[in-house]
């Protein structure tokens, strides 16, 4: 199990993109900042989808721009598709992540793409990629969607993850990542499908797992990751946003309480949790009424409390 | 880990001890009925504390002896003191559960005892049991209360705790368990703890744990209890009762969400997680208005969800 773990942030995409009101542009930036100086060192700012389907995201390239100027912060952004790379592409962003939904039903809902069409997506990239010299070059990974579970097949085929997470490095991508999309994982499930990927493509290409926390089992799936050698973790400030799923139900694991369980287990996130606990005041601030989620927020720290890296 | 774990259910006596309005005897006997039905094993029906001081409990030994008839149910209830348990073994339970707060600041201020005195009110209680049949005889069981951390003192001595599990098992007790009292428990920890306690007294001397989700971290401290061998999980319907520490936060961890990660990892409980989560309408409906906790029960179950035993 790793002595340090990766937080990255991604309220600003993951958690804005279920939420109707647009947080303003500054207050955006604020929150974003609050974090970096909290010590969060990598932030998924905003989404590259089409601005009129999504008018909360039509600021991520100002948003890139801003948290490119942040000292030590790996600014990343969502891109759907080859046209979203080109704009994040453009935008300067230090990675770009793009979800490939192992449910094929739901990805032909959701974007229109069967696999092989998906993966012909990935390869154009990788191609418009690979003319920019290796240091200006940001990084490209794939997040594996519904890979624990789909809303609408149910059980998805591990083998299908498994194959999918190859042909995407076969394809040229960076990395890949596991996202349990649907709130659907256990921590057994999650043991064994990173241990399956990671033997199918290498143990550092897949280091990142996007956890939701619908179910409860958010921060005991993480714990099976660790154990697993997992590096980085999604999540989402106050679990914004909810779950789209079921309403009222909280979505993205929240970051208070991960980085909490990480330092309270020795484990270095390089955050410091007190700061961390202040930014949420942004969000209320911004968003007054949206639900926040969280535990460690409500009770606060424990007596005598003391950060892994103290 | 275990295929096989046992959900104690500690709603009527840990969640309802939080209540303040009383549960009428019918209502509670309808929750126990109907939890037994689901196919739970054991239930901690009350707590033989002095109902003036505890009018929620005061019925404690009703519940006992309906309890009783019930098929295949374990009747646990908890005794304060030497006084408790006589009461106990009067009402004919099956087990008995008597605190003993590792931090001897809290148990001074909750009941006046330091450790010693403690010790001397247990072997009081083993030497009344001995006089009776082993047939007959129900099991007296120590719950290591604040065994990961007090809100008064700060840090426990994982020496203290360990020390203190040899010295139960001395005096004669049949198993001891750790209880996160407090919700101040990591899985890093869990781990540690149940390790060290294990290695002292016996691997099967300490099979339970008491588990709270103050922080969120309740379900992720199971796993680690898991991957170490225990195969007793208290857990309280609905999460009723909240943290007395922090208003509006979770207690106990959630039955249900505990049901729902354990069968879903292919660990049988032996309940029908389906029918259990009709249970909490039977709170609902004798508490309204009272909060109740747990993710799964808004979620709901993920599409072709199966049971471990299926």
């Amino acid at each position: 199990m790793s002595k340090r773990v990766q937080i990255s942030e991604v309220g600003p995409r993951d958690g804005l993109q279920s939420v109707d009101r647009i947080m303003p542009l500054e207050a955006k930036k604020a929150w974003i900042r609050a974090e970096a100086e909290a010590g969060v060192t990598e932030i998924e700012v905003g989404s590259f989808v089409p601005p009129g389907l999504l008018p909360q995201m039509a600021d991520t390239a100002e948003l890139v721009e801003f948290a490119k100027a942040l000292p030590g912060l790996r600014v990343v952004a969502l891109v759907p598709n080859f046209k979203g790379a080109e704009r994040a592409l453009a935008a300067g962003v230090d990675a770009m992540s793009m979800p490939f939904s192992m449910s094929e039903t739901h990805s032909i809902k959701n974007v229109r793409k069967d696999h092989p069409a998906v993966l012909a997506e990935i390869r154009n990239v990788v191609a418009m990629l690979a003319d920019i010299p290796f240091e200006t070059r940001p990084v490209f990974e794939i997040g594996l969607a519904t890979a624990f579970g789909c809303t609408i097949e149910g059980p998805v085929s591990e083998n299908v993850v498994v194959r999918s997470a190859v042909a995407c490095m076969e394809a040229g991508v960076d990395a890949v990542g596991l996202s349990d999309t649907t709130g659907y994982a256990n921590p057994a499930q999650v043991r064994r499908l990173v241990r399956k990927v990671k033997a199918a493509v290498g143990e550092d290409t897949l280091d990142t797992l996007h956890l939701h926390n619908t179910r409860g089992l958010g921060l005991a799936n993480v714990v099976a990751g660790l154990e697993e050698g997992i590096g980085t973790f999604d999540a989402s400030l106050g679990g914004l946003g909810g779950c789209p799923f079921a309403p009222g139900a909280s979505g993205n694991i929240v970051t208070e309480d991960l980085v909490f369980m990480l330092e309270a287990m020795g484990i270095d996130t390089g955050i410091d949790l007190a700061k961390l606990l202040l930014v949420r005041d942004n969000i209320a601030q911004a968003l007054p009424g949206e639900p926040l989620y969280g535990f460690t927020p409500d009770a606060g720290l424990p007596l005598g409390f003391q950060r892994a890296a103290a």
